[in-house]
């Protein structure tokens, strides 16, 4: 008799979440010791209310497919357990007799984990726990890197590269990007690749360095006035430098916090009004987490890794770890392992991006590119520019 | 002792207006008969300057690339040549030796190009002048399409889908997505695979058709009540019930038209403050025409087809005609080829969105799809959904 086992999604999907859930089915299935495959439709909503999806024979063609379907393919939402659901969780567990349960997602998810599993230790039921890490946003610690955050990495970094080759090919304006990332700057970071792809002037602009506007549209003209053309990549979280969101949408969240949106077509505007150059904004947002064109092949692989490796962790017995990555870029060779970290250690804790890979406030230090190169699977387009 | 040519590229580029180009210099050096290949440095402006590139001795490596390498790879530009131009760029092409000239472009270049060649002709220059058509709107006339619409088709349709999963899995809001074409509706149109890939409600708003805002923020309200996600795909240039843009940039280009602008999050605001749904908005822009890696096969088969036919017809002495592409899509198989159009049918003629296309104001019918599928290229992602 083998185990019955859980997955749920938590919060914002990535490109490669699916791939995880498709590590997970296929490492359930060829270990021979799984009767049934569950997951919850929607995450906490569906883990709260019973409401399963079966998928102990969906057909292996169709879990393949997991690989290239973008966003939760078993639905997620963004509902953070409180203290008052660990008990129903705990339930569900037992009415479907779950005796491994796994859950995708970030920071609050791995909080959700570990308190699932101290509940369940508490009350005695025989549940293995395990965290599969996701997040575009990198922002995990322990883990050298998360699932998901290559892919968006790479879609910031080549994406921006083809604007900027727009930009720098018909410079009639400048061209500004907004990047998703309210908190840190991971991913607008890789966009910085642009202006190593391309002949475009570039600035980049993090939400962790305030910005002051003057000096900002001061950059700009300077590097407009450089002939090709001039791209401005900037997180939508970027803030001035009193600390509040350069541009916001009016909108007050539950925290009473102003809720930063339009950034990207905010700093265009200004561009127009003070400057007197042409400028568009582009902000392809939520595509920066969908595309699977732009997924990275060593992202992929990675997910589907924590997703198996969390399985096979299940089967040895072991609870209340997060599958984390370790990775080795010596000899400018990238290899890369996973390994059990205590859940505990990952819950609501915060990676920073590194202040010392900011130069002048607007460009990326190389330590961030032989860093994050391999994560977003290197291969990177070389173009010919013949003008 | 053979001929000497020159290609400069018009207006807004493609995703494949490159490919058109190594069709071009691979067909002149494969032909045995070109000596110098020259291309004008940012188009007209490079061609009043008599700024020219002299491509014949780039590496075939190089060239190859070109296919894959977004914008324009030699420069291009937004003038547009007056009465007063023609003489100079006949100066030129005098200048240069050039004995053949070929303008890859929209309507305006194709304009330009027909003004060329009767100047060349009255002048009694022996330069054969001919048309590339090139542009992601798909609206010039004669030809079946326009090389550089099957990819920006592509583009909105993979990446509305992407949007839409998106929207469908974690649903939180209803998601609008803007998409390129101030006039017609072609790449907007394309958008509306995203309903038949995904499960999410999706609704589509052209430039063809006014907009009744009331109207549509009641189908919105009705849209995202089905429960599956909703996802709004607008053209930037949609105009409300009065023939104004729906939302403009408060700016007034030479003509004293306001330029439209931001339709996408001005819808979005609407929904938020209208309705009580959450809404964001998305605007991939200019990515719509320079991303590669969502570029239509087809499309870059047809685009290289047609650079290469103009060096064919101008070595065998023909002059005054744009490559146009014929389609058969008789029996369920698709297949194409080019032939010559005189430059004056084309120049400044506008190919409609066919209006019976459209149905209710906001869905698009199958005859659209059974025109453009193959345009795209097919092969459209089969998504594993199991919630």
């Amino acid at each position: 008799m083998g185990l019955n086992i859980l997955v749920a999604h938590g919060g914002g999907p990535t490109a490669v979440i699916n791939t995880s859930l498709q590590g997970v089915v296929e490492e359930a299935r060829a270990s021979g010791r799984v009767d049934k495959i569950y997951a919850a439709r929607f995450g906490a909503e569906g883990l709260l209310k019973g409401d399963l999806i079966d998928l102990t024979d969906v057909p292996a063609e169709v879990i393949s497919r997991l690989s290239h379907t973008p966003a939760s393919a078993i639905g997620s939402c963004r509902r953070k357990l409180t203290e008052a659901d660990y008990p129903v969780v705990i339930e569900m567990l037992r009415r479907f007799d779950i005796q491994a349960f796994f859950y995708n997602g970030g920071n609050d998810s791995m909080d959700t984990c570990h308190k699932v599993n101290e509940l369940a230790l508490k009350e005695g039921l025989d549940v293995r726990v395990i965290g599969i890490p996701k997040t575009m946003d990198n922002d995990l610690v322990v883990t050298d890197h998360c699932p998901g955050f290559g892919s968006a990495a790479r879609y910031a970094a080549i994406s921006a590269a083809e604007l900027a080759l727009d930009a720098s090919g018909l410079p009639i304006h400048v061209v500004v990007m907004e990047l998703m990332g309210r908190n840190a700057g991971w991913v607008t970071a890789a966009s910085a690749m642009a202006s190593r792809l391309t002949d475009c002037e570039q600035l980049v602009y993090l939400p962790e360095v305030p910005v002051d506007v003057d000096r900002m549209l001061a950059d700009i003209e300077k590097g407009y006035a450089k002939g090709r053309g001039l791209l401005v990549t900037v997180s939508e979280g970027v803030r001035d430098i009193h600390g509040k969101p350069l541009a916001d949408t009016g909108i007050v969240d539950g925290f009473g916090h102003v809720i930063p949106g339009g950034v990207g077509q905010h700093i265009s505007d200004l561009i127009v009004q003070n400057t007197g150059l042409k400028s568009r904004a582009e902000k392809p947002g939520l595509l920066g987490r969908t595309s699977i064109p732009y997924v990275s092949p060593s992202d992929r692989k990675e997910a589907y890794e924590v997703g198996s490796e969390a399985v096979k962790a299940a089967l040895r017995g072991e609870s209340g770890y997060m599958v984390a990555i370790e990775a080795d870029r010596s000899g400018g060779t990238y290899t890369s392992r996973t390994f059990l970290t205590p859940l505990a250690g990952v819950a609501n804790a915060e990676k920073k991006f590194p202040m010392e890979w900011i130069i002048d406030g607007n460009r990326i230090a190389d330590e961030f590119f032989a860093y994050a190169d391999p994560l977003m699977g290197g291969d990177f387009p070389e173009f010919a520019l013949l003008r």
